[in-house]
């Protein structure tokens, strides 16, 4: 069973992949040319059903996506859908950690609260469309730790870790991450979905 | 009646003098040498009452202060206590401001809604405290408007104003302004408060 999954991160294919055994993931780069529109809805389960439906429109193939992002309790739940574009602009890693680092500064440790959530959906070319949300608690760090992972991994310590998110490796990070939980969800719903 | 106004802003002593009619406002710089702590509350009122104790404890004089920002809907009431070091470090309107423009670059018209809040607060040598807040509600605008005001001002559109915040005067938007509201509330109980 082929499946488009809705982003040009051949890195993100890889990693989805492992967990959605049974299925055969496409990364856009080997389907389709066109260009995603921008991520307009204000939570992830309706961007992730936005680059889907995206994806499946353009490929006539069912497709999968998600959209995930930090929801950090003393900022009201932001940067949230806007994660990857906090400082201004999109996907610039560094930037924005630097500027959340800078922003709870004077936040004590008893507020530094956070989770990770991913919302993962499949749109069928039938019309058919599955959502489901994976998170992960933690907190705040004050100083990056650690080289794996992207994002905020380096200033994030799961609940009941001692280690940021980006000094585990990627099959510590899958068994507890917000993106493995959502995509294990996933997963038996779409495999039923696309024999059905 | 003299009232220390918890702040080294000499504008703000000035634009507030205007309001308290009957006090005579002291700035910081009249009459203490002491470094205000961070403003660490996660409410205006909690920040104001912080900022007025710490002026009455250090001084020995009735003291009042303020705390405001700016509360964006698709922010979650975000910039909100960290508006004025939204960018990471304090007081730099500028970066304050193209930060924000962008992280709402990709949000709609029609969710582009905001306010600005202000609580102001008072402290009595005695121990009574007093804090109320003030609203004015508005939409972001896309670019800069205007050079008068200061932070968010040039991004401001006020509900019903086809000039934006910098655009209007100092009268103008002191009548309808967060800041004008709060103080015109805490005028009249102050006055109270310190003759009984």
């Amino acid at each position: 069973m082929r499946v488009v999954l809705a982003t040009r991160n051949a890195g993100k294919v890889v990693e989805l992949q492992r967990i959605l055994t049974g299925i055969e993931l496409l990364g856009l780069d080997q389907v389709a040319a066109y260009e995603p529109g921008p991520e307009t809805e204000p939570t992830f389960r309706g961007n992730a059903l936005l680059k889907a439906r995206e994806a499946c429109a353009a490929t006539g193939l069912p497709s999968a996506a998600d959209d995930s992002g930090l929801e950090v309790d003393a900022l009201n739940g932001m940067p949230g859908v806007l994660s990857a574009r906090w400082a201004g602009r999109h996907g610039d890693d560094l930037a924005n950690l630097d500027l959340l680092l800078g922003q709870v500064a004077d936040v004590p440790d008893d507020r530094r609260g956070a989770r990770f959530v991913c919302a993962a959906a499949a749109v069928l070319p039938d019309g058919r469309e599955l959502a489901v949300e994976g998170q992960m608690r933690g907190t705040l760090l004050r100083e990056r730790r650690g080289s794996n992972g992207f994002g905020y991994d380096p200033i994030f310590l799961p609940a009941g870790s001692e280690l940021s998110s980006a000094e585990l490796t990627s099959d510590e990070k899958d068994a507890i991450s917000h993106r493995g939980k959502a995509f294990r969800a996933l997963a038996p719903l779409l495999v039923e979905a696309l024999a059905g």
